[in-house]
């Protein structure tokens, strides 16, 4: 220390104890001047606050796993505006109304951590997990620098390798991104970079030709959105042929960069997926890592989904062949249950992160700090202030082990087994796309009664298709169910259920089935 | 409904209330398989253990506000790993630990909230955006589609266009991103795409010549982020100079853009700055907007930091002339005390969002869904998956209206013209960098007794720019203070001194002045 005076801040006999301790006011009549810091000795009225906001939350918890309550209580957008309070007030509302506001927004939501809601790739909530969310807020931190968020520095760390060694990268470096879209817009940066370093300053005039990178016919439009963004053209983002499980075919792959090749355009990137969002399929990795060595192209996997899979000796043989990538994109918001929002991108090659995207901002990252500034993470990203995103997953993954893990994914996949049986004991309820779904993705036709009997053909395909929509909107009326549908190549509309929740048991599966012939039957 | 037979799930006589009421068993030795969804029936030890997570939380912002707490217990990143435990485990740790996992946390996380916490544009807790983003973490939803985020998704709709009435745009649309730097990326890519349509399916071939965007030299590092992202390189990103106040020069501009033609290059695009990163200047918006209008450029205004002004009827002339941009960037995160991460950017032209970053994924945008699909805003993105950043917006803005903003706003000014006329008092101490700042950001060095006396020249100067740090490093082992320094153009390394938080009184801004000297003075 550079002086011996005591400051004058630390002495503890300044508290003002008594204030701390007293029973609050009625916090309902109160505003927000009336809390901390507004009003210095407000410490009872703000811990009141916030409880009765925890209190809301939980409440909120036990109904979302409560099968007796309904998922949503759906309201078409003209409706839930006339009966919600929306406008922003010219004068300060009293906490009485922020309360009520509070429990109007939750009475309105949808709950997706519901059992029976397989809407999104992100279904469940995991209580832990919310803890840190809870947590994270409170402590209320950017992951930049070290300088202000050490402790979660750290865990991040400490967590990345963990996942790299799962992956089974021997070194390497990764970052939490704000969804899986950015993460492989990282990885597609990163593999830009890579193969030519002067792009970042000179931009077009340092490449030979046009750029073009590849994934299959079925990978997430993301992919699309990257080459759009980064000044390639979604015409540069060419399309792999999948088999008909929806895994791309190498032998198409490598006719493929031949062809561009042989356009004059310049293949730099190919990104295989693990586990497509709507089959759920994955890509044979070792035969597309062969295919990049081949033409030394970046290889990037997106296993934004199917990632999760690495954590169970059952399920990682899917994604045998990832350790030779150059890049992964991995969502532990997806199958690990996280809370939204958690991606992570990885990659096999330390200092590339940094060098793409290190813009050497004075004013962030000084050199000359009192600590060792390698710890600051941002300047390896273009996001500057980031989220902290790990602490949900840290703690989440402190709970559970590994071991936990496993069972947690291992659980995912008995039920999806278990889905798949049942319908095949229906086949005439229940048409399925593919009987040997890889994910817990079950894509499948819900058949109508007066479909059943009706001659395979065009009329039937188009009538199946036309009817999921129709059974989709009275799941949402009901508030009983919510599974996703959609289109895809020349398949008509059908559901693509998800599993990714832990709450879902045997009977949830059993509960779906009767709901979806109770409210389809007749269409 | 489809049916008459009711739902079975629905039965309110099924409800085991009983376990629901019943006291809590003792969650230090259970597990996370003890609480829901694992077991169905553990709904008190859910409650008791979020709870006690929401109490820690709490009693960390009651010591937040508490002067007489340290703002941090600094420790370098070698030491930190030795005092927490940080590894993931193999086997599954009890909720007692996972208790103490988040108490280590708090314990050495920086108080970010302290009201002599001045170190980030973001400094501060709000605790009805905190209570906003609890529930959020409840809600767990995404913000890509009105299906499963019905309340949000309004309530960014009001939010949204009470902030472009602010603004002064007619129409337009708007979105949220991860941050600022996002939020410029999309004012970038739709000026882009404005000028070029087809450049985002054909790329280069669809370009004239090569891109150029122009920014102030004083401007945001995420500029030339996106410079190299969007495949333009940082060459491309041209940097007009500045007046000693750090504003953009208009003539520079103007000079700049003809320069750049005459080489061949293509401008689309000039960013103004409104409140710069490191001395909060607000560049000239009525005289940049008559230059884009004369060579029919893209007029983006980067106010990620100053556009809280626009809230104050004393503070919002700097930004005269914002109504006249095509796009804006303002984060409620900084001036505005929302929690992290929360960010805007807004077009006054409706439709172009969508028409930039638009891929049509059919798995989540159906056109067949049972409400009107214009309330998605997924496609909006380059994100896909978007967390909820509205909630703990929407629910501050309700708590303080208008009116409370203009007083938030109002406050920080007040404190400081407070500090710099502090600060004047005593010229020997600390030398202003700019003695009327223009935002709430005050550039200062504090001079050591042995140099007040020296000569002014590169001497004295050289040592000032290697005091500030070792002070910098005193603040932090004491605990006591936290401001950023950085050096900018000539200038060695200073202080920046942020007041973005409302627990700011004259006290602590007394306090600061003398700790400084209390730490420094001997340096």
């Amino acid at each position: 220390m550079a002086s011996s005076t005591p400051s004058p801040a630390l002495s503890p006999s300044h508290r003002p104890k008594e204030d701390s301790e007293r029973p609050p006011r009625d916090i309902g009549t109160l505003y927000y001047t009336d809390l901390l810091p507004f009003t210095v000795t407000a410490a009872p009225e703000t811990r009141e606050f916030l409880a009765r906001v925890a209190d809301l939350s939980i409440e909120f918890i036990r109904s979302t796993f409560d099968r007796n309550s309904k998922i949503l209580d759906f309201h078409q957008p003209e409706q839930l505006k006339e009966v919600l309070e929306l406008d922003i007030p010219a004068k300060p509302l009293n906490l009485d109304q922020i309360l009520v506001d509070c429990k109007d927004a939750l009475k309105y939501q949808v709950k997706t951590g519901h059992p029976r809601f397989m809407n999104q790739l992100s279904c469940g909530t995991e209580v832990v997990s919310l803890a840190g969310e809870w947590l994270t807020a409170a402590a209320n931190t950017n992951m930049f620098t070290y300088e202000i968020a050490p402790v979660f520095i750290l865990m991040e760390q400490v967590t990345m390798k963990h996942m790299r060694d799962v992956i089974g990268y021997k070194a390497g470096d990764s970052i939490l991104a704000p969804g899986g879209s950015v993460s492989n817009l990282y990885a597609a940066l990163a593999a830009r970079h890579k193969m030519f370093p002067d792009y970042k300053k000179k931009g077009l005039l340092a490449l030979p030709g046009e750029l073009c990178m590849f994934t299959s016919l079925h990978s997430h439009y993301s992919l699309m959105g990257a080459a759009a963004a980064m000044g390639l053209g979604t015409d540069n983002l060419i399309e792999v042929p999948v088999d008909e499980k929806g895994r791309m075919i190498p032998a198409e792959l490598d006719r493929l960069i031949q062809d561009a090749k042989s356009k004059g355009k310049v293949p730099f990137m190919v990104c295989a997926t693990a586990g497509t969002t709507v089959m759920g399929a994955f890509d044979p990795l070792h035969a597309v890592a062969d295919v990049c060595e081949k033409y030394k192209l970046w290889f990037h996997v997106d296993a934004a989904w199917g990632g999760g899979v690495l954590l169970s000796k059952n399920q990682r043989h899917k994604m045998d062949g990832v350790e030779r990538s150059n890049s992964i994109t991995w969502n532990p918001h997806k199958l690990m249950g996280v809370l939204l929002q958690c991606s992570t991108v990885h990659f096999q090659e330390d200092g590339l992160l940094i060098s793409c995207n290190q813009m050497c901002a004075d004013y962030l990252f000084q050199q000359d700090k009192p600590y060792d500034v390698n710890y600051d993470t941002g300047d390896k990203v273009i996001q500057c202030g980031r989220h902290n995103d790990i602490f949900k997953l840290w703690l989440l993954w402190r709970s559970k082990g590994d071991e936990g893990f496993e069972k947690h994914i291992d659980h995912l996949f008995e039920m999806t087994s278990y889905m798949v049986m049942r319908m095949k004991q229906h086949p005439d309820k229940y048409e399925l796309l593919n009987d040997e779904p890889e994910c817990t993705n079950v894509c499948f036709w819900y058949v109508p009664y007066r479909l059943r009997s009706m001659k395979p053909g065009p009329d039937r395909c188009k009538l199946l298709g036309e009817v999921q929509p129709i059974l989709k909107g009275r799941m949402m009326t009901a508030g009983t169910l919510m599974i996703g549908y959609q289109p895809l190549d020349h398949h008509p509309n059908f559901f693509r259920n998800i599993i990714s929740s832990q709450a879902v048991r045997r009977e949830d599966i059993d509960f779906m089935l009767e709901e979806l012939d109770r409210l389809g039957y007749d269409l």
